[in-house]
């Protein structure tokens, strides 16, 4: 339940549409809700403008579908991320609403349509093709929180002329995610090129020295590019969520 | 030269203010002047909103003093971080319009009186006194990025009613910056109780396993508050810089 | 054979219900007894105030089940931790009166039904629903050890009103486990709230800069809150068996 | 001000012995007072068992002098941990009734004379001589708790009959804290001779491969013993308020 | 071919009983033999006083068996580490004389039945049962290189009286390897008992901070028993290498 | 499209032997062709000398398809590496002209027949069987680009004679590249022998502290042998390119 | 004494112009040379085309006076880098025809003027002012090993215009130096641009997760520009000498 | 007081040329003697060989001074390690008897003119002139415990013929101690040429990523030459106890 939801639900009892009781009945799971192994936090999306997401990894499907069945229960948007897929086909098979997106392993349910809110778009660029995984979970991440998104794909900086030539994207945008594993130099050279906020995503690609990311995590650690900020590696979600807190209109 | 001082420049010379060439001895140091050990990169302004910074670490009195003094010549707010208190003495007597702050030990020059131009308040928030060098980094340099800065010190996580007790003012910010050393937790509770950008800076403040700022650092990338970012280890300036692109009013 | 067991043997012994070479048979495998690749060291209940704990990762099911099949025979509690289903199944086939929990991944064997008997209860506390298998580890070996156990899971620190609303039965424990993983930060926030010993174990749920738990564990060493003590990750019998020792009465 | 003062201050006020006016000044204070650059937690010694502690590495002197005074001013007891002998002078030259130990480093101010309140006994073990400065941190933070302390220093495992011939005083010890640099494997041992709790602190003693006292703590993490838990490498106050919270009696 | 083969061939060449043809034909893969993929150290027995050990791990079973096979055909003992039962399955198959050891997981065809021809006996000491097989291919590579073994397993310092006991059968061995995972203790203990050389041999045995055998590792190298010296994680054979160049009797 | 392909389809154009409409649908894909998910960089080969290789490792075998049928299809060579069997089978059957080598797993398209174009020989030295791997993916790669290269494997440090005794074939090399894992130690051997250029290549092949692979890297980093220069772990390609750019003749 | 040298002497050998003895004293030298703490690898120049160079680091004046004394006297160039100014001033006091170079901190004896005899140019490539005494170090290197350097400084990744307005610069050299620190991006770029040999050389430049250097150099590792290669942190010399062989000609 | 001393003192009081109260009084210290601070392990001597060794670092000189004492005062050599010059000019300056050493820092105490009584020839071998403080501190321990030591100085390997002319004299060492910094490879390469014991001793020589010595302790630990045991980063000491136990003649 977020903002929007409750003020509807407020006037709804205001105006008289809605009885007291039935009121009290959607708000009864707030702040949160003990399932006896999760707490699930009902409020989140009033406090941190988006609902509590559910990491797949780690849960049972037993349980991953409990807590998405509750959350939907209560008419929230629910998010899955890092969902295996034999998981995720347990999981629509269990509750109604949910779509499965495989590059990226998330489930997710949407409640309305929502039309983009953001001030801007959220471009989401990524170094390589290996990257996708962690560029689309940012970019479905960003759609489902109610984001205008675009994409810019495979533009490494050994090859640098196919950032270059696409500068006019990179300026239009309002917040910027750049995903990019192995030496992880491109959020520099974005970051040097735009004026806006740019949320750098390091990924696990890469083999030896790679460290499973850890050498593009720390090449945007020490960027020379001054305004670019970082995320948990393969943490397309995180940058998501950080890009929607920046692009949301102010009340 | 920043985006409104070339608009200036641009409208003086079609108003007839200025001459052609005045204005082309304005211009001429762009994009970049090469002063042989360095290439300073006059046009940064335009396209990140702010001045090439000046790290003073691992550069002698002498050079500081040479690229401060270019970029006072062209115009430039000057900001120089991480400046020990002997090489800014020697900036200060030999450059005028120079301050030095001895808590964040950095030397900047305003241009004129910048009058905050951001969407909102920066909130800088710290959990302990020893982080205050890294603080002060950030919320100085905001300041100088034309930003209204607030700052609420040592509400660390052990005595987590200092924090609540102020649930108001992280309400009110805009943009927030976390610094905290040690086990880098404050962010993450910060993170859960607003849904503004929260951007974590680990600071070196702690011994043993804190392993320099490290583990802070390594706390605030696993965060479970969606929406959370980092920046380098006591990294004030960089924090400031993505404060301020975030808070930047779109044109 | 624990502190009372050799005394009622003792006992026996001095009141003729129990025949000197049968309580000869009985101490026989003190203070070890050697099976040729183990050494069981059937007197570690009188020293530590527990029986030796069989590791159950990187042993074979013939090995795991010779080592449990002499400890039930001189009558001693069993605890097999870290184990695989499958070599569960293999144990609860092989010797009797043994039970598997599946979600913390252990087998047991109880003696007598314990009744609680230490001071007070200890509090099992857990991050996040991941952590369930090792807070699960610690709740399951501490009641076998003979404590009292009560369980307040996934109450991370995003959504800290779940655990501000419980502070009640913060306050009422004895001694608190807190199991968190990715940041690891819940031990801090718990360690400020109360004034009882905590232990805090670090687990492996995360990803990327996570570090399979050395993210937790670096946090948890760094506390800022005084008193709060760490085991390694995913140790929850280690947290128990500290619990347990805290827990005791003195004789 | 602990549990002990605030039940004197409001007895005193029942019995009209203190002007509601006075009280109210005592308390004023809390839960917190604003020095601008740290916010002091007053009410610590009532949730946690004891002050505030003020880490002295990394603050100036001034800023030392002003929280430590501050803290006086309120009668609670003060310790001031890992401060330079400079520092240190400067703060007994600037407040009256502290006290400044040489060996581990730390300044204090003992409130009224406390009697040994704990349960029993804490000892504190050392390794070797080098690791004295961190082991008296322990002794002499334990006592300002008031405990009763007593150490056992210098008998590392390399000459295990050292240890082996005091077994009887480990096992007097209600609590143990057991200092170890090196290999740290003291804590093992000792862990396996007793069942009480058994606090282990790594100290960055060694060189080469200590890392500075991860192949210590790294030892006593994966301790064979059961019930060992650990506290930051030459961590001794945390190691003695984690003694202290043992050792408390329950109310 | 060793030393002795090599005397006895010139000495039947000296004789008459060798043809100078035989003998240049059993010469002839000396100083190494050219296999394409592998270059066979044919001498390494003359230099070393073992022949070449064949790392199984990270070759295919086509090149084991190439390589054993001329090993064996210049009349060879061969020893096989770390190899796969399945490719172990297919060396039984395809060349005669070997034996499969499935514990240590190592092959070996034996010369001649050689008598131990070592100064003493080599006492292989072990921490726990999870150990038994890096103390194992320790074992069986020092018996296989002529020396007399003895093993004493599962005697961790968690219950150190199973180790005191034996302290006879400590003094007694020429020299000692003592194989332990987890902090990796015993050798400190060992070390500080007898005078005779001990080689440590960290496992990867543990979970955790264990790192796969890093902190034992680092144990072992911060020991304070001087004399104790180290080989790599896991690395039984290595131990017993070492081993054999020291119990090996003077020409 | 490499620089010699450019010209002789402009000379044709010339000579009226290409139809400018041909011409123009061979060059339109230049400087890069968008695929949605991947840019591929095809003036790459004009830039540095050889086209963009496709990392097969973290693709899907539908990627890798449509990758490499788009670089065929404007007639460029085609290097496929980390390239697991099934996937290169599915190549295979997918495109025609494709073979694929299964020691070092990569695959490759040859356009016409390179005769070796570069000043001299590549020489690819190999410390042991477990390398060849690594070792083959950089002859294959080189030869791939055009360069002569001879093997020599199997040569590590502790048979150093294996080594001296083909001093004169290191000699003649033009450019080497030396491959190995465990200790690293063969590229300082080799680099203070010749006054070639030498490329030391780390293997994970090794266990326990080889880190896998950090070890050899570290080893080869802090070489004594000035001239050294070091690629990535297993980077046999990485390290042909290297070569190939230092043996290819100057225009 | 280099290659020409010697075939110099044996030709005035051979014309009569140098007397046998006199020969035999200039060569008595080779191969080594013993100074009891030092065995002076004179040939090294005829082996690996540069004489031994002197690591300042970590030696006393007295040795590092001794050894270039014993250089200089077999009329060799000698090279001492890793300098501290003291040490330099000593050296230089005490033998004649050194000079000492301050931001690079190295001291070097050049024998008679070196006419630049590599194929090409050398061009040392910096990101940042920072970077100079390593560029320094290496560009001072090649020319003392007669080769012709040029530099192009402080155009790091940020500002990427600075760096491509050079790319004339860049496509002329034979071979490129490129120095980086912080995340070490800019010889990914410099890779892409160029088909020569790009030797890359990570600083230490930056701080916090810099690490000292291994930020930079994890970047460069993981490079996606296939064909650069890396030396140690801070090693300018070992890039010189790698350039150097590669910029020589062929016999 | 070591075994000969013992057996020399039981004899006299056999003889009758010891009154029993002053044997009394000699053997009075054992097994140890409590200094309040530290427990001298007079008996060390009996059980390991050599007495007990101070490391002077992280001792005050008046510690070291105390402990120095009591051992002299017992009649033991005494040898105390990694001492600061000034410590030791005031060690020597308050007991009689001590020499200091300034390369390997360290100072001792010669009881009775110990004529060497090892087995044979303990060899000190080293890579570098920066290595010689941690050669000479394991050749003048091993000298000072009754071994006859040669030294073997500067053969690294990047000048291996340096290595080979000196063949005989390493085949005439009955134990090698092999002391190399930087990448660590000579152990290999010595390992590789006799069949003694080969203890490598890594330094922290180097820098960048030597990381204080790990690169070459990771080297010498993976080396490829069976029979190479390794000590903690710089532990000359350690080394020269091991080759003494090694040495050392069966009684």
């Amino acid at each position: 339940m977020d903002r929007r939801q409750l003020a509807e639900l407020l006037a709804a009892v205001r105006r008289g549409d809605c009885e007291i009781d039935d009121a009290l009945a959607r708000l009864r799971g707030m702040p949160f809700e003990d399932l006896g192994f999760a707490n699930l936090d009902h409020h989140r999306a009033l406090r941190n403008g988006f609902p509590e997401v559910i990491l797949g990894e780690g849960k049972t499907a037993e349980q991953v579908i409990a807590i998405a069945g509750r959350m939907s229960a209560v008419g929230a948007s629910v998010l899955v991320t890092r969902l295996a897929p034999e998981v995720g086909a347990a999981l629509l098979a269990a509750l109604p609403g949910f779509e499965y997106h495989a590059t990226p392993r998330l489930a997710l349910r949407r409640t309305e349509a929502a039309e983009p809110a953001g001030r801007g778009t959220i471009l989401v660029v990524s170094a390589g093709t290996a990257d996708l995984p962690v560029a689309e979970e940012a970019a479905v991440s960003a759609e489902l929180m109610g984001n205008r998104v675009e994409r810019l794909y495979d533009v490494g900086v050994a090859g640098i002329h196919r950032l270059l030539d696409r500068r006019q994207r990179l300026w239009e945008a309002a917040v910027l995610i750049v995903v990019a594993g192995m030496e992880g130099a491109l959020p520099s050279v974005v970051g040097g090129l735009v004026d806006r906020p740019v949320i750098a995503v390091p990924t696990s690609v890469g083999y030896g020295t790679s460290l499973h990311g850890l050498a593009a995590l720390l090449g945007m650690l020490n960027t020379c590019a001054a305004g670019v900020v970082v995320v948990n590696i393969d943490n397309g979600f995180g940058a998501a969520a950080a890009a929607a807190r920046i692009n949301r209109c102010a009340p």
